[in-house]
């Protein structure tokens, strides 16, 4: 079989998913193809990394994750395959990987040509080079096979911010605004819940100040809250409403906590 | 096999729908998922409703109807899976199923955690429970092994009205508005049929009457027209354009039809 | 197995494209089936057949490719499935094949109500006709059994301009525009070049005249420039900007070529 996921920002508008599943199931015609999303924003490497980080763990062993969001396409930028323990990942070497680089055990620069759909473009490469490549991996083809082994240190990197603890203060940003306007930051609960001990903590956005927890949406009140998201990061919502709109807020933007005094 | 239809409010830009067919193939890797829709109106579910009760005749026998428009995600709402003669369904217990719990044979209480993906957050129940339960319905798993039944008197509801009929007046609403600017109404044309009798009808919109029939689109004029849609309600469309802006009509607006005087 | 494909206007809202996918999985339970676009604009025949002839030639041998873009529904304007030397089509018969006519060998009018979904509303033949039917094309059955053969000069067609070409001039018109803002003309690079020989050419649309090529996009620098675009065809783009809005262009445009004087 084989499972194939996919992550581009080529809208669902035109024809060009259609054509990349076209060229998959002419290759290997009982893959099974998932759409993780196609509204990236045109050109965004790093909204495509955190949609891969928030979604591939939970797809079954093998499967091979393909994200093509690529501004270089046709360039001297680099096509890669690489295998974390369980995982696969074909994607452009622009950084897309780089909030996963650390569980990847094997990366291949894709330069056998005998496996790319010919004549190969110069401005559609999920279609001739990164959907021919996925196809064969599905069917259980090796990464050496592919191509030409290159060391992790050599892939190209883009800025993926991890929050700065001190002992007072926490400095983060935001991650993504979902559909609901939930604002997910980078910091993760478990970690902040460490770092704050039997202190409380304030969230600071802007100029506005947010400080009740709750559990689960429905609890929140009013007014803004924090609460754990899916994923484990911290997120700042408003029920029923867009928490983004309410503080205009928007991706990269910073968040700070502070401590409050610990409670007696 | 198994086949898994989706309908949530989860949109297509977010990465959730994807993680749900995640988890869903970790568990039943030979599942077909099919979406019917992922554009519900936040936290509508009412439309939900009528995306589900328009598209689940027409899949096959023991098909899963996966149905996630959740604002009491994390709270002590009660998360359920159903049996219909034909059909199953897995749904948070919020009145989705309100226009069809008539035809249910089967209600449990989704309670067995051994069937649930760990840890369970308070914010994504698609994933964490919904996704799962489905999983093991569609591979063949008996209700009575995922949950404690339940009676069918015990769900929550919603209101959905049917339409009210007088001898010489009859009131109903807009169950819906389609991409086309459709406006479907909840009078089934059938049952208006045989209420009107010899009589011929005029359905008043806000302040306008609509009195012409047509059997398809095209023969529609450059008029507001009522024709029987593809779900046997009554629809007032226009030819080529938006019905719904020409009356700026919404959905729940009040729809009446009332005799004109019997022709000779 | 059997692949389909499905290209309409249906978009993502409606569970229209979910209810086609339930009638071809109820007749044939192993279809794979893939998305080309849901986003045709309303009623745009032109757009359609654009995506069509975009994307069939991508899928394996006998795909099935069904197209419902349908202002007629419910008219006697008449139901086709129609065979190439590779691929099936099952479409409205209202010009949607115009560009493909050449390549079809079989074409039959589907006339065996057999094979339809009853009761045959007068509004959706994509779930009544076109899904069952294509759903058993995907099982192998012939077209001869679906319908009654028909000849290719009484299908009805649409206007499909190829470009003109004169000694010193082309006109031509813009095909697409997609996602990214790309202008896609109707301009085959290849034929293009064939004409200048080994003159420069200045292509002119609105008052405005490009005339540097570049050979991807990340090649672009900051003014408007001329690629060859993933089809083949002659595009104009902008670096990561809109090229569609830059020109206020919009499908059907006039687009003109002009030749240089050669250079020495």
């Amino acid at each position: 079989m084989g499972l194939i996921t996919l992550i581009t920002d080529f809208g669902s508008r035109d024809h060009f998913v259609g054509v990349v599943k076209g060229v998959i199931l002419s290759i290997n015609p009982s893959a099974k193809i998932v759409d993780i999303t196609h509204e990236v924003s045109p050109q965004n490497i790093r909204e495509a990394a955190f949609y891969l980080l928030s979604s591939y763990r939970f797809f079954p062993e093998h499967s091979v994750h393909v994200v093509v969001v690529d501004p270089g396409v046709g360039s001297k930028r680099r096509a890669l395959a690489c295998r974390s323990k369980e995982h696969y990942f074909v994607v452009p070497d622009n950084g897309i990987l780089t909030p996963l680089l650390e569980e990847l055990e094997e990366v291949v620069v894709l330069d056998r040509k005998e496996f790319f759909l010919h004549p190969v473009s110069k401005t559609f490469h999920a279609r001739d080079i990164f959907a021919p490549c996925s196809a064969h991996l599905s069917r259980g083809m090796e990464l050496a096979q592919l191509g030409t082994a290159v060391s992790l240190d050599k892939l190209v990197r883009i800025a993926w911010h991890n929050p700065r603890f001190t002992h007072e203060r926490a400095e983060g940003e935001i991650l993504h605004i979902d559909r609901f306007g939930n604002i997910i930051t980078n910091f993760e609960v478990t970690e902040l819940l460490t770092w704050k001990g039997s202190s409380g903590v304030k969230v600071i956005l802007g100029r506005e100040a947010i400080e009740n927890w709750v559990d689960f949406y429905a609890q929140g009140g009013d007014v803004p809250f924090l609460i754990e998201g899916s994923s484990g990061y911290l997120e700042i919502s408003l029920r029923n409403k867009s928490a983004a709109q309410f503080f205009r807020a928007k991706e990269g933007d910073r968040v700070v906590v502070v401590k409050n005094s610990p409670p007696l």
